[in-house]
């Protein structure tokens, strides 16, 4: 048989196994898992670990806000996520006023096609819940985005349970799934006005206005709206050890709950705020803050024992310097997020696999194989298997590299991970079977991204 | 030395102590434990346990409702408690709009004090968080009104987490406790909606507009809403296991949480709801609904370990003719509540004590002794104690008697626990040495009860 | 390329992934992975799944006890092995008096392969503790038998306290594993003692002797014994919820227990020994013997959250005619164990993974995958991946079958699954790449099971 | 009334109660509690807490080893404890080979009658399970010693599983209850064996011995076979936070398990071991050994949750002169054991009460009513009811003292208190109306203290 691309010698990763074999790809999809094969084109692997591209489930590119925009676009964060090893992001679609759900995915698909340099799928955000925004969702599965994102939290975003359980009451009886943003508003406000009246306003003061309770409140009680509705539940980044306990438990009864939580949460804590350059504590502001050393823990132990499953970026870049620092004198004007998007891979196996909180293969489920199966792109991604796309990433698990600035191609001016040592690296990235990233060098033309319909249950 | 009155030869429950001894009194004060004592006036409670009066935390008299009144009144319902051994009650204040809390609160004690038959105290309702109402709470708890209670649901009364925070947090600060009303408001109104778009109305759907899922949402959330503001916590009329299981977890790591049960909870179940009469149905709506024999097996087992500390009756009666009749074609307009202010002592020895579910000790204590305690009315009522009042209960642990509603005294006409057979019972109470009851005999004359302002902490 | 093989259009279950797809084999071994593969021969897997061959980790053959001996030698237990989808057993070796482990070892690897038609490998147990015993672990380890079986019960085989810490000391330190048969001896002698002297020793009796909680303290035992010595430990044969429950909370602190459950313990309860024909009673006895129910539906669920990972037969077989009726008048009379070898893939299938029990995934692991991992038999056999033995089996998941003795290849008189009805079945199986059955008929010559030796950490 | 003796103007601690009362004594009995009593005798209590004495549930004194016997003897003993306010101890009969248990009481209980200050009562050891033996059991409850002492470790003393399930059947039947020190033996063995064999024989490296697994897997252990048998199962000085759980655990599950712990193990911790000195390490040595700190505080919470219900102090009395230093070069030779007897009351009260550990019911509970309740002394010891002994103490609440072995008065040349500061003392001490002890002066003739049989459910 002669391939259009043999990728050879590598070690490849499939489920729990390791097997020493070439991957042959044909039209973009993987034909054949053998050695010796030949193929018009070859690369070599050999001494490389050979594993499926990495899913993202959670980001945000080119998100506007009230006063300002995500400084990474489509373009810049999509490039970012394949040097990183990453083939698929799942963003968001924000219906405005005024505007259907399926008008406003339009509008969203259109935006990221232009410019996408990996696959892209979208998350439809439920903020209102007009008996039209209900009956639309069922049209909105039917083609192709089955997961909805719910806040309790934020203004124009929040809903109450009212709202929530009428949501969720229309998702399940579409055969959708719900994500939820899952803090307490109230204890936020209460607390942020605490905060405010005792003149407590630097970027600093910002992890006491979002205590962990507020996150356990709410995670506790969607878990609870989530089964009196009978619809799956994902909660995005989980932060606190106490809060994925309720998902444990929730699980351990059998209840259809998922866990995500975010580098981020495993691997900064709130130290970070407690800086003297109130700019560094501001370049670590997102939703929910970092948390205790102890948290970190628990949720490495929450992964390693299942009851997370995915590992998200929650991807939010914003500049220190003309963004972050509107808000150096009062912490609810730094917009809201950390990057990542381009280390996740990386991080997840230097800091899991090597450290023996994760099996190569749970590195494998929560990076890749299990966002694409719950959020429905399974069997076409997250998997080297005969007949799924060819989204391969050639991982050396020797190469020493240190985290800067420079290094990433992410469109901000800091990381929060500057200084991390990773022993493991992705050197090369295909997406569907072309080159996109070879040696830290792009290598491909063009906007090729697809967007990538979803289908569950 | 000389008595007013010897009460002779009984058994005295002290503690956990059973004590064979006379009692004397003076000035309607214990002064004397002791055998062999002699008084101007003596009565004999030879083969009777002597037990202090009860006390119930939580019944509603004379209480108005959008379309009624609740049938027992200060006077009929006072009465009955005392027939059934109880000697003190702690019923609401419930302000009207433009009235301050005192305002309502005098007028509510004037509104007693004319027809009360025993002592009573009263629980302030908070169901507005104005600056205003916040700043009299100090005021209100120097009265002698420490403990304020809060709803999760009902038009008028419900708050959401922002004023239960902001209630709970100036009750902290002044030193009071919160009583919580506690079922997620959301649920109940997405279910009841579920059942009228169905038509399912008659008074045996009832228990499906308030499923157990939406005690135990609220139960937990305000537990925490209670931990973070740092202020201790009664829940009120707690029906479910997994409800009171959150307490118990609460408790365990140390929170001051307080959890109440009732009689119906305990022994009555949703069978009741079954009834091909939807008159007998509607007798038996009160809000949490009956729940499953499971539940009532669980919660038995929480005041055996201590979890659950008291036993209020929530009596709350409302004729079935001329009242609850009125919604036999939509149970959302059947007033709400069952009586059971008079079986609450006998019911609780014969089917705690002597079913083995409690000890004579725990039946005191959860009638009695921690009522008082826990509302800040000890050590003056609900011990046997010298020095406190003289309100005394001689109970005749083998006096076999039916319930039914002509052997009671509550101004209601029927009971849900017609038919209940009851093994030992009151035979006579003393308020403060006098007697108020003998033989089944009302033998006082006038309104003696008192206001007992209470301090806790 | 020219395979030797090519089974053709099936769909292959590797590890979480389904994938239709060829498999090419060379030399026995699996060489491609890949559709359109041709061969010189060629193997029809259309509408099958192919999986690999399965793997029991605990049977008994040619084992002799002290009055008879299994009915099934190394030829009729193998040669139904294979019938049933199992492409490989491990049997125990049980050193006799004076005779060396290593001894003892080659004797019954000889006896083996002598009949063998699939290959093999053996555990050592270990009823003594002298010091040369001790000494001689590390050479046996290194000879390819790393897994080492304790008893907690039975003459002759039960070491005490003191002899399990030193044999658990030695392996530890010698880098092997331990398997304990976890039964408490003296509430089992307790036990069957007080049957004896009230004459109840009819078979039907027999469950009464080795009550749940002998098995439950043991357990709990030797996982403390294993931890305070640091050895890796796996329980065989666990039958009861609670015992499974103390493996769950070992794993949950990091502790390294596995554990196996049997198909017997998964399907069959103790009604079975209330039949009114003692021999059919009979036929049931093993040790444990089977529990009840809801120990059956609580094992599933320990198999689905992963606290249990393997399942075994425990295959030993005995007739009724001639052996097990040896025993009908006294219990103890009656050898133990039942058969199982045959179904133990086709039940898993039926009841594990067609009730929703288990996914495809998940029936692989604990048939396959994981014992061949635990056991140290991985990469080379338990998964279809390049470079891997060629044992593979061909399972229609839509054949109906219904168990009887006479379908069975076994060699005994009756199986204790007769009337389970099967949806889904072996149709072929290879071993090395040599066809060993197909549809029913065995197809090969020889005996060419061979000894696999292991090696594990 | 004219009383024999008045204890005038104290604060009386009855159950939850506190009250301000003066009691009045007749005939060496409680005859009455009320204010403004008369009598022949009058002591003022006057600020004081008025309690009920002592029951110190767990000493040894007179006892022999092979090599020695404790310094404190029936006199010295219950004088000490007399000071510190105990006014009943129950001491251990060891029956000899060839001897009865019926001849090893008498001869126990004529050894103490002709020494002993304060009332006592006796557990009986079972070290030997012949039928004998058993078949006496009977007898001696009906003999007033319903509680059976069991050992799980010591030569000479440990019954294997057989033993124990034999022993707790037998004393099932007759109605007793089982005491068990419980720590496994192998384990002992294996650590003792394992730091003999390297050379680790100094008494710091004794608790290395007895590590608190061994104490883990006894207590879980014996708690099942209690279960199995039905027996009602005490533990003796349980010193583990783990060993603790799984009484807690079992009495949530309902089984009648109670738990006894030690001031040592709430208030001491391994530390102790580490000193320079060896001959204070030696000092320290008792069995178990000491913990660490967090054991500590997770047993004073066991105690506020009532998983545990008393305190013993397990007082076994070495001089460090002459007896402990017989075991510098090997802690084996260490006669094991720690004084206590004096101190426990006094103790609790500034350690418990003070840091608000228990409440003042709870310490009552735990030093006087629960050991007089679980093991048969109530009603007529451990508590201050109408008809009770006049065991009395008064306790000075505020009097500010710091431990030494000169305030001491227990016959052995150290106190491992050594400098303890304590804020509360008892002042004096009266048994059965007589009193002992007064202001720290021993104010009473004779040996007049008795045997008390006791009968239990």
């Amino acid at each position: 048989m002669d391939f259009d691309l043999v990728i050879q010698n590598g070690t490849l990763v499939i489920g729990n196994q390791i097997m020493p074999s070439d991957i042959g790809i044909l039209d973009g999809k993987i034909a054949a898992i053998a050695r010796g094969l030949s193929g018009r084109k070859t690369f070599s692997a050999q001494n490389m670990l050979v594993i499926p591209g990495g899913i993202d489930p959670h980001v945000h590119l080119e998100m506007p806000t009230p006063t300002t925009i995500t400084s990474d676009d489509w373009f810049t964060g999509t490039r970012a996520a394949a040097f990183g090893g990453t083939t698929t992001v799942i963003d968001f679609i924000e219906p405005e006023k005024g505007e259907t759900l399926l008008e406003a995915f339009h509008k969203r698909r259109a935006q990221a096609e232009a410019k996408c340099v990996i696959d892209f799928s979208l998350h439809m955000t439920i903020s209102r819940t007009d008996p039209q925004t209900l009956a639309e969702i069922q049209t909105v599965i039917r083609t192709g985005i089955p997961s909805f994102k719910h806040y309790t939290t934020y203004e124009g975003f929040a809903l109450p349970d009212e709202g929530l359980l009428a949501a969720f009451n229309a998702i399940a009886q579409a055969g959708g799934l719900v994500l939820v943003h899952a803090e307490n508003d109230a204890i936020i406000k209460h607390s942020t006005l605490q905060l405010k009246s005792s003149g407590q306003l630097e970027p600093g003061f910002y992890p006491l206005s979002r205590p962990a309770i507020a996150e356990v409140e709410a995670i506790r009680r969607v878990i609870l709206l989530a089964r009196f509705t009978s619809v799956p539940l994902y909660i995005v980044h989980i932060s606190t050890a106490t809060g994925a306990s309720a998902v444990e438990k929730a699980r351990y009864h059998g209840q259809a709950v998922f866990g995500e939580t975010c580098p981020q949460y495993l691997l900064l804590d709130q130290g970070r705020y407690q800086d003297k350059d109130p700019l560094y504590a501001a370049g670590h502001i997102c939703a929910p803050p970092l948390r205790e050393p102890k948290d970190n823990l628990s949720l490495w132990r929450m992964l390693q024992n299942g009851t997370l499953q995915t590992i998200g970026t929650d991807h939010c870049a914003f500049n220190l310097h003309g963004q972050k620092d509107k808000g150096l004198n009062c912490f609810t004007n730094v917009p809201g997020g950390v990057p990542g998007i381009e280390s996740r891979l990386a991080l997840m196996y230097t800091y899991g696999v090597r450290r023996g909180y994760l099996t190569l293969e749970q590195w494998i489920d929560c990076c890749c194989t299990l966002p694409a199966r719950i959020f429905g792109l399974a069997p076409r991604k997250g998997v080297l298997a005969i007949g799924a796309d060819a989204d391969i990433v050639i991982f050396d698990p020797n190469r020493k590299v240190t985290i800067t600035k420079d290094l990433l191609h992410e469109n901000v001016d800091y990381t929060p991970y500057e200084g991390f040592e990773l022993h493991g690296y992705p050197v090369a990235t295909f997406l569907r079977g072309e080159l996109l990233v070879d040696q830290g060098q792009w290598v491909a033309t063009g906007f090729n991204g697809k967007f990538i319909p979803r289908f569950i249950g």
